[in-house]
């Protein structure tokens, strides 16, 4: 099946569609995080209001809570938290490397004590796809090893070749005819090979000679400057397959977003707007008026000065949050911690990046 | 301004409807608290999608967060919160006495130590009226005395006495011409004198000689057996005026405001729904035949059966929450301290009260 659909070309930015099991999504397109089973803050019916069209569970966290039982019991991730639009999953790899205590990894996977519990849990790549077919998302990672931008040559050399071989065996489990929770699954796979162009180039050819549905840039947010990410994203994104959807894993800011989208990429995901709004850092005053002028503003609603300040959160944005409060009201609510606070302000700034994508929809 | 219509009576029940400055309430009715300026974890398009019509905000949290500034240049407190229907607020003196680190009383008035900067406030009944002024709501409450119910009878007898005179002066502070953010305020006094009868009718005799715009019965929510509260209830609800709203203050359990709407009680407010929402205790199963033939249930999501319990919530309730998710989703949010889960539970619980309500007045 197309997954697919390249609906007009700017540059090497792509105006398309991604065609999954639970709908099609708009891309150049932006997924949040439901870490675990839920965008934090936000019900199913907010997700809808401000458009959000697909979004992201993590394999890590969803084993350890609430386990594999009971979601397949639910019937796969969709029915246990409602959702029925576009799942993607990430294959528990990146989780595992920034939060797993005491990690091993060998040929064979990654041995790692979960956050919580202690135990001890092997996460091999046939592991990762047969949870994620538990989880029945959309499109399922294939398992990589992502390596801190801090190593050398050498250990990115050797990590690339170890992350092709797993990434056979994840495509093979994919495609071994057993359905989990969900028939329509797709699998991407996963170009790794830190700032080095050959390495990266490398790891583009071999990946992408694999029967993967689509393709991913990993290993772009784990240390690199952001000089080292647009320089990955330069060499690599233009050469994609051009029929297959791209995405950039874990990135990132409003400008690294507009970056990526410029040099060809279709799918964003990050933390950055829902963290940060917990936080109480809004995105502010978006302005795009083409990939090379754009601005907007970061609003540190905890700063005494919006104490008194009766004015709206963004004059220019359409969300519940900008229609119906004041910015001394947020900063009174999260003054408080009332959790109201943090879901208007979650609300908000995920708003602001739909509205991005939008934007960045149109100018293409 | 008539500011009550009596509809119908059954018994001593009655259907009515409590006309404020912001609208129309139809009684009997319960108020959720918003105690800081945000019923906890809702919004605004919350409340009015479970049908809620007043909030109540507590005087004394508001003198500490955001303080009386702020919501004096937000032009009250309708205006900071958003919230355009009626407001109801306490005159401070519940709270002092059951939150307030060292408080002193004395026929000037109270005063103490606010619980987060240990600031010495005093709060008079002058000074209570003022600061509601600020606040705009559409019914203050007169500053009262609240005796624990353990205190004797010789010192429930002086309180009596004091607080008739404390309700004098803050009715005439509510009359003098100074209008704050709300030229239609209306003023309640309030009955109390413990589980005592002769007190309690002595209190209601001379607190109704006084020109209130309505009535509330107190100090039944501070450590009185459930007989003594359906006493006081039963001595002094029928006797109260018949052309005011009668207000029961701080009750209760669906069973208490059952008894209280039966003995002819117009308004309640409480913290259990909420309260208890965001610890997992639910009310469902709402069956309301008369008001000597009711049941319902306590579900507590956190027990570990409800963990593969793929059944909604509350087939009876019509909330979001019962429409959308299952009790094991609801398990697995509270295990995991998801903010969104303290939300769809206090959705559900407030709305589990409405119905309640809603259930009253047709049955009366």
């Amino acid at each position: 099946m197309k997954n697919f659909e390249l609906v007009k070309k700017n540059g090497n930015a792509r105006l398309g569609k991604l065609i999954t099991a639970h709908g099609v999504v708009n891309t150049p397109c932006f997924i949040p995080d439901a870490t675990l089973a839920a965008v934090k803050t936000l019900s199913i019916s907010d997700l809808h209001d401000i458009n959000m069209e697909i979004i992201l569970g993590n394999t890590y966290h969803l084993i350890i809570r609430p386990g594999m039982e009971i979601i397949n019991n639910a019937g796969g991730l969709h029915k246990f938290m409602n959702w029925n639009g576009p799942i993607l999953t990430d294959s528990g790899g990146f989780q595992v490397f920034s939060l797993g205590k005491i990690r091993k990894i060998t040929e064979e996977g990654a041995t790692f004590r979960d956050h919580l519990s202690g135990n001890k849990i092997t996460l091999t790549p046939e592991k990762s796809i047969q949870i994620q077919k538990i989880l029945g998302s959309d499109i399922m990672m294939t398992l990589d090893e992502c390596v801190d931008a801090n190593r050398d040559y050498k250990y990115f050399k050797k990590s690339v070749d170890m992350t092709l071989r797993w990434e056979e065996r994840g495509l093979k489990e994919a495609r071994n005819g057993k359905i989990g929770n969900n028939s329509g699954q797709q699998i991407f796979g996963i170009i790794q090979g830190g700032k080095f162009e050959d390495l990266r180039r490398y790891s583009l050819l071999k990946t992408t000679q694999m029967d993967f549905d689509g393709f991913a840039i990993g290993g772009v947010s784990v240390g690199e400057s952001r000089e080292d990410k647009y320089n990955v994203l330069s060499w690599i994104a233009p050469l994609m397959p051009a029929d297959k959807p791209r995405y950039l894993m874990g990135l990132g800011y409003p400008e690294e977003i507009i970056e990526g989208v410029k040099r060809g990429i279709d799918i964003f995901d990050c933390v950055i707007p829902t963290r940060n709004a917990r936080h109480g850092q809004l995105f502010t005053n978006l302005q795009l008026n083409s990939f090379e002028d754009y601005k907007y503003d970061i609003l540190k609603i905890k700063n005494s000065k919006y104490k008194n300040d009766f004015s709206l959160v963004d004059e220019t944005c359409d969300c519940y949050t900008c229609k119906n409060h004041t910015k001394a009201y947020l900063h009174h609510l999260l003054n408080i911690n009332e959790i109201l606070g943090m879901r208007l302000m979650t609300l908000h700034n995920l708003r602001f990046y739909m509205r991005l994508m939008e934007r960045c929809r149109e100018i293409i």
